[in-house]
């Protein structure tokens, strides 16, 4: 029963990010990157096991997590940090960020 | 030198997160892992672009997102929906299923 709960909470957050997901330019995203590679590793391996990998991830979470960050919405852990990074990331550059790691292996 | 304070921040928040690491318990993830699969897959590959990934994931950053959502510190995004789930999670079960997930390629 809970699990159903969430599942149609989850179904309708869904319907809704999905809205304001918009495809960004992997080439794009590569060149703002550099940044990034400092923690996230330049393939997007992460250097040290307290960050993510971003290698492969969906672009659609990436974009939700970095404005989510960026909004400071996201506390705890590494928070603090990501919330830095994002600040001055326009949604045109965060939807490049997320085109690149989605398209790394 | 935003990047170097960045980094500074960085380590510092590291050090504190290495503090609370506790390595899991592969099979005591992987048996509470089902709830987990209806949104991001039995193999932790998402069913939906708007999850994440977690196969292969660290499993320091795992734990450390997990608390963040139980202790509702992480918004945005389908936050709503895992906090919901890892209310109930022990330090121990969230430890196990980073184990379970950081194992999975």
């Amino acid at each position: 029963m809970k699990l159903t709960t969430s599942f149609i909470v989850g179904i309708a957050t869904l319907s809704i990010s999905s809205m304001t997901f918009a495809a960004g330019d992997v080439a794009a995203g590569k060149a703002k990157s550099a940044v990034c590679a400092t923690c996230h590793g330049a393939e997007g391996i992460a250097i040290m096991p307290a960050y993510p990998n971003l290698a492969g991830q969906n672009a659609e979470y990436l974009q939700a997590a970095l404005k989510s960050y960026r909004d400071k919405q996201r506390q705890g852990g590494m928070a603090a940090v990501m919330q830095m990074q994002a600040t001055n990331l326009s949604d045109e550059d965060i939807a490049n960020l997320a085109a690149y790691y989605s398209s790394l292996k």
